[in-house]
């Protein structure tokens, strides 16, 4: 594994992989991004990301478009952040890029990634990646980040070792504030607690974060729903003290009007992420005979409302 | 009382008023009607009722139309069908109408209304009509009669007698279906195991009742709420056994593609009846912990959607 001079893939390149890639060759990676609609305006114009911390542009010369996964090189780094509802196509776009010591970082939301790359690939490369900022895609190659940018690290077999730090060190000497974990379980499902309520809530009744917390109603269904997934963590062994719950709504407050990415799907037609946030934490409290009635309802409903063509 | 030749006044002429009270005009009645927003077009042209039973339309001659409730005359009959987001209103709309031997027939959703009525006009003067009938108003004076159309009725205080046999009576022979209940209460509970499920997740979702029904998520999600309002009402003596469940199903997949009031009520923009189909059963659940985390989601979620004034 070359992580002096890496090169990095990322594939699936939304406000997620376009946002990180972008930062990374900002601060002189190589960075192939595998784009499917928007590769052309990239390829022309770059990319461009209004930041609250200031803005950057990327002129096409300074990053590496990609619309197949075939010309994608053999990468040092993968940063996966491709929607959960295009896992099936997972191992033919990362493929490529796979060389034997490469590290594959997957960024996605919610259970389930990890196991399924592992699969593929073999759970050694694997790395899960969570983000927490605040990001949308404005237009053709075009980002806004509006807050935060944490990504917590952590390896998928064993514990953090030199790689994970030198990924690290990579990712913070580029202006992405990188923490590693020891116990990349205790973070997914620490982001889930968050996921749960807010993607779900803030799709099933279009409702920005701040709508959410922001009224007695509001509150009471994002802490059950926090407590239901606090509650079936616990029965894999993942725990959580019930601050937790507070800690989140807190943090929250700072986010402001923020739409989840799954009020964006809905607005925009798109399938949810389903499985990967709802129905995987669902099917882990069923198995172990956890009372999650919140948790099941709110993922009946959004199966209803879901226009996706996800395969279950 | 006089129920021989009855004078009827409709407090509220939406669909539900419009539809019973253009049927017992068309069967030779006097009924005043009062209105709000369609009174003019009612006063020059009438109602038409497109009906699966047959159209029928009443020229303006053949009904009263009444803006204001000072014009309305003393009434045998007083059948209340406004919605109860205007219940603050209530004793205004029919004190004028009001008698000594009045028989008050409150129409509307959900839990209270009786109660409400008998504090401001007395007990003895109250029954409950339960409408099983799937109507829209389509237009100014129209109105459009898909299926269904009982009313079952029960008197407020104390068990049927030749009042309530009378009403019925007259209903009957007014081409309206009408049973007298011995026992209101079971009734507005009855008819709330329906309105909890596919008023609430009609509404939450914009879907119509077969979409609810169509699927085994949507299915689980009423069962589900159906169970609970069945053990909230055994809490206060009103007892069903689970089998209801299912009849009430069957019965909803011969309504077809139908838009409860509820989701009518979204898509215009309306007031939700929150209080009277969600918050007092959610209410009388707390009082006797009744353990109804579905109901209390539904509750929570549809006061964040909604957009009422409605006093609470």
């Amino acid at each position: 594994m070359s992580l002096e001079n890496p090169i990095v893939s990322v594939i699936g390149a939304g406000a997620v992989g376009g946002y990180y890639g972008a930062r990374l060759a900002q601060h002189g990676h190589e960075v192939h991004f595998l784009m499917r609609g928007h590769a052309s305006a990239a390829k022309k114009s770059g990319l461009r990301v209004r930041s609250h911390a200031g803005d950057f542009s990327l002129s096409p010369d300074r990053i590496h478009v990609h619309e197949s996964a075939d010309s994608l090189p053999k990468s040092d780094l993968i940063l996966v952040t491709i929607k959960t509802t295009a896992n099936h196509r997972l191992a033919e776009l990362i493929a490529p890029a796979v060389k034997g010591d490469s590290a594959i970082v997957t960024m996605q939301n919610g259970l389930g990634n990890e196991e399924l790359l592992a699969e593929y690939f073999g759970a050694e490369r694997i790395l899960g990646g969570m983000a927490f900022v605040c990001i949308n895609r404005t237009g053709p190659g075009e980002i806004s980040h509006t807050d935060h940018g944490l990504i917590r690290l952590g390896e998928f077999s064993g514990g953090p070792g030199e790689r994970t730090r030198r990924i690290a060190e990579i990712l913070n000497a580029s202006k992405i504030p990188c923490e590693v974990l020891d116990n990349l379980a205790h973070g997914r499902w620490e982001k889930l607690i968050w996921n749960v309520p807010f993607n779900g809530l803030g799709a099933l009744l279009d409702l920005t974060t701040d709508r959410l917390i922001g009224s007695e109603e509001g509150l009471s269904l994002v802490r059950r729903l926090m407590e239901e997934v606090v509650q079936t963590a616990a029965n894999v062994g993942v725990r959580f003290g019930l601050e937790i719950i507070q800690q989140k709504i807190i943090h929250t407050q700072t986010m402001g009007a923020y739409r989840t990415s799954t009020q964006i799907d809905r607005q925009m037609g798109r399938p949810f992420e389903l499985e990967a946030i709802w129905g995987k934490p669902l099917a882990v409290a069923k198995k172990h005979h956890a009372v999650t009635p919140e948790l099941e309802m709110l993922y009946n409903m959004l199966r209803l409302l879901d226009t996706g063509t996800e395969s279950r």
